[in-house]
């Protein structure tokens, strides 16, 4: 079982390969890409602990082609050294990345070298970010550990951390050499944190794959990984890296058709910031902001009535929510969204889905509809 | 006497536009460019004093193009925010980056907003690595104002900032909107920044641009700004920013071509770094290295004597120096040639000349010949 998808880019090309157990192809995977000799692997404790020695095993024992001249020339594994940052997204700040440009002079990473993300988003986008900004861009490998970094955020290139007063807000676009999906790494994964990809994993379904919608609906369960079968995990991983890298390579960027990946998160964002990014988490606050959005498409007549409620059963299938948590105020994330970042002249730009595998943007919701709509969840 | 030189890049292309007073035209070049209104100039407080007020009336005095649909209305200048950092490379950081963020989110710069670099290298560098990482790359337009950010820095989408322990460790490549050049902000500058600028064209006359090179003969003299017609300030200008944006143009991201420009920095940075960067400053040590460059190429039977000789009366003629410092030990600038960042396999890569205007890169030069031409300076 090991499937294969092609993220076309005008400068660089690369793969997304799916296959359980295939933690322990990484560095024969990795040989075939002319990299250099040396490579940083990033990781957190947890999943170092889970995982890192497997990772630091096959780098050393792969049988590398040398990026010379001389192709054919092949010579002994990789030259690894490790660091973990500490995990959570309060420590994806400027000051971690300082710690990996002080471990990558350490280490004399060249510009041929390379840099592996093991873990979620949180080191995802970290190692992303050193690796874009060390000597001015080396190589970087994803090795997505939670579900969201596998169908989202090691997928596409956007890279960064926080600033103290706002998430994401510094970053660049850099792109992976690779992305190594083992969908048995998600065994050790908390139950909540399934979810919460889950939730990414339904939002492909309505803005894209109906066929992935479909199959979605056909499983039994889908709130824990052990009662999902792994034919289905399969599916799941390479219908949405596959919705991602459509849609990314057609706008690597964000000019336009990134913005339709937002389904779910205008209310999402302003649900998660509300509640202090604790009491609800983002898988959460996507569900609950798919619920709304599905909501406001039927009131303004542009989605069935029906189609919702089979969006809805798969969230609640999920285990994920669809009420909005108590004690939220409605006026208060009726002014969240007026300070998203993506407002433009003071209208909110709102993704609706049309049918399912189909969604528009627009910026023409009237307020009273949210209001109505957030009334009624 | 106003000049425009075309860089054109896959994926975007802008202007490097060069006339005297065109400072009070910045906010009126960028009026077309389809900005944003919000523009944050980053300087620091010698060249703000000097600069800062005229070019913050020009942008607030500015009639924008829109860069709504409608792209025929207009609207009042700019919405100028305006900073400065402590001059002087050695805060070329990570925390004035920081320190830059921090004024961004003030100001709530957004993907559209612009910021403009107000200065030397140190400052174009940092700003254009602030720009190239907020909310993952906003605009920047570079207005140089000394000679070697003129025809050097400002041009190519090189930005960064120092590692404690290595220069220009930390980076991006981000591309400037524009490159608005105006020559009489040079006659503030101090003579020895000018001389050092003017290492660098010499170096351009050498390794691109034979025409170039016959101008800056027919020259009096080339030691400062006062001695120097306008006109050939202009071809000067005009030259080496040509020959910049060729090189870069041919080879954005440093796959082959870029090489060249290091033309007498392989000795060069040696010689910078064991004097400390005071004793001698980047352009006298690229004087240096020229001189031991030229010379190997003559003892490799590469490039003629007399070519060696124009070239190094050139240098002279400039002000800047042909022979090491004294104190400098030639063990030393072959062991710290080792250490340079392009050294690939233990081969240290040298740009050597083969005839004015034409140079060819190398990695095979014997250390007994440095050595040897390193004793006869
Ligand atoms: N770059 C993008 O395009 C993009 C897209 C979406 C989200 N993001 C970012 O991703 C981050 C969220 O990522 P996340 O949801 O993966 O969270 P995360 O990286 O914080 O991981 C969640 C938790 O799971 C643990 N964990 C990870 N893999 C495990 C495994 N296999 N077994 C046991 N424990 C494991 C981690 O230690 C962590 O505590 C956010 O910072 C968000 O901004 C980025
Ligand atoms: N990005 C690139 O491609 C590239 C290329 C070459 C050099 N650089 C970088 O450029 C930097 C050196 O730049 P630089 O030589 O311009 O030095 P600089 O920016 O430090 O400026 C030199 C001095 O001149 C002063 N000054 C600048 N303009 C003036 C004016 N018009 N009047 C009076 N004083 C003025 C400055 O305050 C400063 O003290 C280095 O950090 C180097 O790494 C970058
Ligand atoms: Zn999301
Ligand atoms: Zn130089």
């Amino acid at each position: 079982m090991t499937s294969v998808i092609n993220v076309n880019l005008p400068e660089l090309s690369y793969e997304i390969a799916i296959s359980p157990s295939s933690l322990d192809q990484l560095g024969q995977q990795m040989a075939s890409l002319k990299l250099g000799k040396k490579v940083l692997l990033v990781s957190n404790p947890t999943i170092f602990k889970h995982f890192g020695e497997r990772a630091i095993t096959s780098l050393r024992d792969a049988t590398r082609t040398l990026s010379s001249a001389n192709a054919s020339l092949t010579s002994a594994g990789f030259e690894v050294a490790s660091c973990t940052l500490p995990p959570g997204e309060r420590y994806k700040t400027l000051n971690s990345i300082q710690k990996l440009y002080d471990i990558a002079l350490e280490n004399r990473l060249e510009r041929s070298s390379t840099m592996v993300a093991l873990g979620g988003g949180v080191i995802g986008d970290m190692t992303g970010f050193a690796a874009a900004t060390w000597l001015r861009g080396i190589n970087v490998i994803q090795v997505p550990t939670t579900l969201l970094a596998m169908v989202d955020s090691a997928i596409g290139g956007k890279t960064g951390v926080n600033h103290p007063h706002g998430k994401n807000l510094i970053g660049a676009f850099h792109q992976p050499r690779l992305v190594l999906i083992d969908p048995e790494v998600l065994k050790t994964l908390p139950m909540r944190e399934f979810r919460a990809g889950m939730a990414e994993v339904i939002k492909y379904g309505v803005i894209w794959d109906a066929e992935l919608f479909a199959q979605l609906e056909a499983s039994k369960r889908l709130d824990q990984l052990r009662y999902v079968k792994p034919e289905l995990i399969q599916a799941i991983l390479v219908r949405s890296c596959q919705a991602k890298a459509d849609v990314v390579s057609k706008d690597e960027k964000e000019g336009g058709l990134r913005a339709i990946l937002n389904y779910g998160h205008t209310i999402g964002h302003a649900v998660e910031s509300l509640t202090g990014y604790r009491l609800v988490n983002h898988g959460e606050a996507v569900a609950i902001g798919m619920v709304a959005a599905g909501q406001i498409a039927v009131e303004l007549g542009m989605w069935q009535k029906e189609d919702t409620e089979r969006q809805n059963a798969l969230i609640q299938k999920a285990g994920l929510p669809t009420q909005l948590p108590t004690g939220v105020d409605i006026e208060a994330i009726i002014d969240a969204l007026q300070l998203d970042k993506k407002v433009k002249a003071g209208k909110v730009r709102f993704v609706l889905p049309t049918e399912i595998g189909v969604v528009t943007v627009t910026d023409e919701v009237p307020s009273d509809i949210i209001r109505q709509v957030l009334r009624g969840m």
